[in-house]
């Protein structure tokens, strides 16, 4: 421990050093890279590095006397432990008389003093945040410093993985005919040219994608598009000579990925410039020059990758046959590793599952990768929203108890997340109970039928109803948007208890992922995606209905049938005999019979 | 007609005399009196006297050589008749390419000229719309002239009906509680005094009611609260010396109603008033002096006069009750007039059954007015969503159709409102259909069990969801807030499409009407009110239902029970059963036999 605490102190007083040196007073490293990533590659792990807390969430403030960090309830015993003697004080974000680190930075700053961070990690949103606190007690900001930078020595490579673009037959629409939507709306807001900075908005725009995040197959790009061409920032390596022919062909012009910067600073004066204020880091914002108008809204492209078009839809279709077969298979193997000795002797475990799963992934056309860490949760870790099994917090299998698998794979044909909680041996009637309730929110959700215009915090409620009857709830959000071959979580449209109000559009593809979750005990998650589709349209109106995309049996032993209601029941037996049809031909015999005692009527 | 027209012509002439004296080259006149009442008295009626337009929603601008009159769908072809001759352009609003009066405004108006309205009939917001469209054209802005009470010789009297108080046995907390409340919520405010205008919010504080708005039993009024005294702004003639007396002794002082706006102006230095801006006018905005602090905030009266006090909640539930004798007896006398030769000829009509009903409420104990002008909608007048019959309009009931009831009554102990549709001879089963689908959504809606923080955004849901199915939808809210003898339509709370999200707490009254509206054919809505109750706490959390206060049958023979869930039937058969145990008591013994076929169970 000496060693390791010598490390971080050090670090800590080297920054200070160069704090003094460039006349900064607080200094904030936060987890983000350039981009607002879901998630951050090594490059990007400034705050690990400065502090050896190596969470997913926190964020580190330095003065020159004080170094603090914050976390939220997921980590309050990790931070402690990573924590310990660096002398950086853990605030424990959510407790009673815990500041925020906006509120701290501003009490310790006086007037006149300088705060600093490395604009390119914070977003528009929380800088306007630090700006309302900081401003009127006469802070100055450095935003250009990435003073962590200059004491990383071992620093990792600044990510580069190749850039490859995807075909026309998964994309459904060309790199040419997304350029001209995006400038025809370009030309509709009087902009005279759009500076984008999200990952997934450039990858589907240019049909391109890359490996610089885990789990999202996306390239570190910006881009900044004109009406004459579109030139793509990222790091040329990156790049191959036939990628860059393929996309030169469309009008668009590869150049490094930092010379965005400078770019910005050239463009001309009194010339508009689109963006997303709220998805563009503060250094891209403070590289526009004065006289440049800033029409800030909502990314085009937001929009546009939500609706997925109809090719993109029968290939989704596809990939979701293929993962459907290939977590039936684990589900199949679940059930048959029960009598061995290895499963007895409690020798399989989490991650285990998570291999067999992977494995089992992998044998599928187009499979490329886990679309995020795969969430295997035997016994009470279930009750662990977050919960993703380390070699640290592997545990074997647990008899008479659920097991919560939240998953999902990106293919070729598209990107899946599919959650299926499976019985272990028997479970008590009141688990069957929450099973089956949780089962009905799930089904409720996927049945409604809605009228045009109707947002996920109206649907929210249909997928709680059932909960909420027996005392219960769950925690977290009910749905998020899907990418195609893109992030798992992707906007705009969401269904959660509030805050939700994107409406519905065919084409949107979103998940429904109830849940309970009994601390010390059990969960359970049941976890489909639908794509929205067009049901009738009557003399009053458009109206709306889900299609089911994952192709997974629902674990029967878990269902009180008497609780359901006809209409559920219905609704059940018909997505049951899709999977059956859909599944059972990619199946062993064995396999196969086993399909059709899950998936027989109830 | 061309008496009428010069009437109005030379009415916006001597307007423009005035306007033309002040320096004012546009003028606004808009359909409030000085509190965003929703019903206007006629001293207010200033846009009718100067236009001819009687409609109940409608806004004048006239500027040295133009008029023009913004009004909605529901009033096009009345404003048509009323404003030919007058000079005044109709501006149908909706409709594509008419401006709004604002943008019709600002492009009438040059740098450097004024815009006139008077400021006490203009709420905070308008006024906030109006700077922003116009201060970036230079204009000025008059606001303390009331241009049109110069050239009304004959302007009916400033209403000043008696106040009178309500006992702790109705109000169930008295008076020097509610102020004690309120100065507390001041002082967690760091206020040193509150400025309230909301005529309901000053009659609930005060517990006293008046007469001055046509069905809110409201006085016309404002307050001025310290910490010392509380100052009563009202016309003191209205005050009867055992009033003022009762008022005093809760250190409660009157003073003249326009008084209000000199003593704003002489509020001292560094002070602080607290106020709810979007509830005050911007005259007396412009009252406060520069030096004393606006903390703006939703009144506290808001919040606690929805959540009704137990006390309360028993008068209500009494009301509901005499309520529910009134109209049920209206739909037993209506089953019996089928056979009347009256009926058979045509000669019963709409207001034949308003009166009807009128009478049988002012039978019940307690009653004193109804709480709006009561909607009896023959055939196809139902499908028009704010049908309330006139003379003119009137029509007789419509056979083989539904009659569509939508009314409600102050009593000493609270405020009804409710829908019924009743089946007058045979309809056919598109129209039972119809109806079971609204009566679901009602069923639905007031069955539901839900967990605090839940908002009427997300239970709207469940009672559009039946009609979804089919295709179909209702365009208005689903449910309103409901005062305690006060005003019918009462914030914060609402169950509507979007934007209703405030949560639900215990106390708090709620309608819920779901409806469908064919044009030309026929309307339905069945409405109930709904008092949020505790349903059960549980270590997930407090869960809460609605206990249904209205006290009326469905018609039965409207209902396809095959439609109807096991969940509905066994709700309906419930409600039936107790509206049969408590409103038998109070029926003659054929009323009884017919409301027991009426409540017996599906």
């Amino acid at each position: 421990m000496g060693m390791t605490e010598n490390i971080y102190r050090q670090r800590i007083e080297a920054l200070r050093g160069l704090m003094k040196e460039n006349g900064i007073h607080a200094y904030l490293i936060v987890s983000n890279d350039f981009h607002a990533s879901e998630y951050v590659g090594d490059y990007f792990k400034c705050r690990a590095y400065m502090s050896g807390f190596t969470g997913s969430a926190g964020t580190l403030a330095v003065t020159l006397e004080e170094a603090a960090l914050w976390t939220d309830g997921r980590y309050f015993l990790q931070a402690e432990d990573q924590l310990a003697g660096t002398g950086i004080l853990l605030q424990k974000m959510g407790e009673p008389g815990v500041p925020t680190f906006v509120e701290w930075t501003a009490s310790r700053l006086e007037a006149g003093q300088t705060l600093g961070y490395d604009g390119r990690t914070i977003g528009g949103g929380l800088a306007d945040t630090l700006h309302k606190a900081l401003d009127p007690k006469y802070i100055r900001f450095m935003e250009t410093e990435d003073l962590v930078g200059k004491i990383w020595t071992d620093r990792p490579a600044f990510p580069a993985a190749p850039i490859w673009t995807l075909e026309e037959k998964y994309t459904g629409r060309s790199r040419k005919d997304k350029l001209e939507g995006l400038r025809r709306h370009m030309a509709g807001c009087r902009a005279d040219r759009t500076l984008i900075a999200g990952l997934d908005d450039i990858a589907w725009l240019f049909n391109i994608r890359g490996g610089d995040i885990d789990f999202n197959p996306v390239p570190m790009a910006y881009t900044l598009i004109d009406f004459d061409k579109a030139v793509l920032y990222v790091s040329e390596e990156a790049v191959s000579s036939d990628v860059r022919q393929e996309l030169a062909e469309d009008g668009v012009e590869i150049r490094p990925y930092f010379t965005v910067y400078e770019d910005l600073r050239e463009l001309p004066e009194y010339s508009s410039l689109l963006l997303d204020r709220s998805s563009c880091n503060v250094a891209l914002l403070a590289a526009v020059p004065a006289g440049v108008g800033i029409i800030s809204q909502g990314n085009w492209t937001v929009r546009e990758k939500a609706v997925k078009n109809s090719v993109e839809a029968a290939n989704i279709r596809r990939a979701h046959i293929r993962d459907g077969v290939a977590v039936t298979k684990l589900l199949y193997w679940l059930d048959q590793i029960l009598d061995t000795v290895d499963y007895k002797e409690g020798r399989i475990t989490e991650l285990d599952v998570a291999a067999r799963l992977l494995e089992l992934r992998g044998q599928q056309d187009g499979f490329l990768d886990q679309s995020f860490a795969p969430i295997i949760a035997a016994g009470s870790h279930g009750a662990i929203v977050h919960y993703d099994p380390d070699e640290e917090s592997n545990i074997p299998l647990v008899h008479d108890s659920f097991l919560l698998m939240d998953t999902g794979a990106q293919y070729l044909q598209g990107t899946t997340d599919i959650t299926r909680t499976a019985v272990l041996g028997t479970v008590t009637e009141e688990m069957k109970e929450h099973y089956t309730a949780v089962l009905r929110g799930n089904l409720d959700l996927a049945g409604a039928v809605f009228c045009k215009g109707c947002s996920g915090v109206k649907l929210d409620t249909l997928a709680r109803l059932p909960l909420w009857e027996l005392g219960l709830d769950f925690n977290h959000g009910t749905g998020h948007g899907v990418g195609y071959l893109l992030n798992v979580h992707e906007g705009p449209q969401r269904i959660a208890m509030a805050g939700s109000n994107v409406p519905f559009v065919p084409g949107m593809v979103t998940s429904d992922e109830p849940g309970l979750y009994l601390a010390g005990r059990y969960g359970i998650r049941l976890e489909n995606l639908m794509l929205c589709v067009p049901a009738f349209t009557t003399e009053q109106g458009e109206f709306y209905r889900f299609e089911t995309l994952t192709m997974v049996p629902f674990d029967r032993r878990a269902i009180l049938t008497d609780r359901l209601s006809e209409k559920e029941k219905q609704q059940l037996n018909a997505y049951h005999a899709a999977v059956y049809e859909n599944i059972s031909p990619y199946l062993t015999l064995e396999e196969c019979v086993w399909l059709r005692d899950m998936t027989a009527p109830v």
